[in-house]
């Protein structure tokens, strides 16, 4: 299992994924899941994989070679994001075209979803999420984030607080916790978390950052995150009894 | 669907669940989810039930009907809670063998499952959960609560914040926030929340409680967490970048 989320924010886009690959409990490793894609000043695009590891180490492989290359399915050629993501969602199709019927016979699924984020210069940066059917939707203003994989314990808390109008520091702080919370529960979701936090109109890919386990501002991050969250419960108004 | 929660409390169990009943958006229904086993001063049952409502419904109205009879079926002769909960599980398994091939048939489920918890009076309070498959397990102090149904919204602030050592209604106020994040997330799950609050010892069912949509308390105990979340993450530890 996976858990990838991708944050569409006013100042930019924050998108993380966790690295552990599972097929089965004993049988782990640690795996990128995060792909970018870059041309100088002019497009920054960041792939975040779930699903079956082969289908999307090709997808992002095919992706990789067809760059420069100026044919259908080169991510430097797209006009747009929307164009750049229909060929990840094509690229998917392929895949998994060739794969299935031999993956269904051994029992697997060789089904994937992506998160598929970026921005191309005189555009807006732009977050879309990439069904296993190869199809896919795009977050707004009243969808700030985006998520694939293990989705659903890491959700309450950017419910809860995350607005498109938050800093890209306190975005990415929110995206550790949600992490946290899901780590919690989910064994197969695990660090490193690799994270980028890109700035609108920047164009710049550098900032990305891996947050291996023991990481002391992870580790101290989650720790004052329970203290406080004991305080506050502590203040509630109290149980009408 | 369903949440239902329990915990297991060294003063207590708190136990609660939703009154959401769906075949379908279109087809909604508001049900009691809850059953409370009373015989006085002597012993206090408290079974919560998730899954196809017609088999929950049959086995609250078998187990009710079985009380007082004597026969192995009377949740008033089981000498322990263990031994109150092999009836639940039995009279589960039961309905579900009837039902079982005519409900498959219409391509739906019968199964369920259940909470189960209380007091017999000269034993400690017990809190079990029956599978579809009527085995069940019990909490203990190394998991101090148990679900049922939608359970992953509403686990990580319980995985951060309960403990077996927490009073009953801070541990209520968790149980409320827990459902809380389960409703803003699953529309299937919603108001009334059943919920009771039981002394260990006391062998009293009296404290039962609902919060219906808008209920004052609710409400202000929502927008008081949300309003706490959003200091609490202004102060946690800047991201470093």
């Amino acid at each position: 299992m996976t858990y990838g989320l991708g944050m569409l924010l006013d100042d930019g886009l924050v998108m993380a994924c966790d690295s552990r690959s599972n097929a089965g409990i004993d049988q782990i490793a640690q795996v990128k899941k995060m792909t970018v894609f870059v041309r100088d000043s002019e497009r920054v695009m960041v792939l975040l994989a779930a699903g079956n590891l082969a289908t999307t180490q090709s997808v992002a492989e095919l992706l990789e070679q067809a760059l420069g290359t100026e044919s259908d399915d080169d991510l430097y050629r797209a006009q747009t994001l929307f164009d750049a993501t229909q060929v990840v969602g094509n690229t998917l199709r392929k895949v998994v075209a060739g794969d299935a019927q031999f993956v269904n016979a051994h029992g697997g699924d060789p089904n994937a979803s992506f998160l598929f984020g970026g921005q191309i210069a005189g555009s807006e940066h732009r977050l879309f999420l990439v069904y296993p059917a190869g199809n896919f939707i795009e977050a707004s203003e009243r969808t700030a984030f985006l998520q694939i994989g293990e989705t659903k314990y890491g959700k309450p808390i950017l419910d809860r607080a995350l607005k498109q109008q938050v800093g890209m520091e306190e975005a990415a702080k929110l995206a550790l916790l949600s992490f946290d919370a899901t780590m919690r529960s989910n064994l197969s979701v695990a660090p490193p978390i690799d994270m980028i936090l890109y700035n609108a109109g920047s164009l710049d890919p550098s900032g990305v950052y891996a947050f291996d386990r023991g990481d002391s501002y992870f580790t101290g991050l989650s720790e004052a995150y329970s203290r406080g969250l004991a305080e506050l419960l502590q203040h509630l108004p109290p149980f009408p009894r």
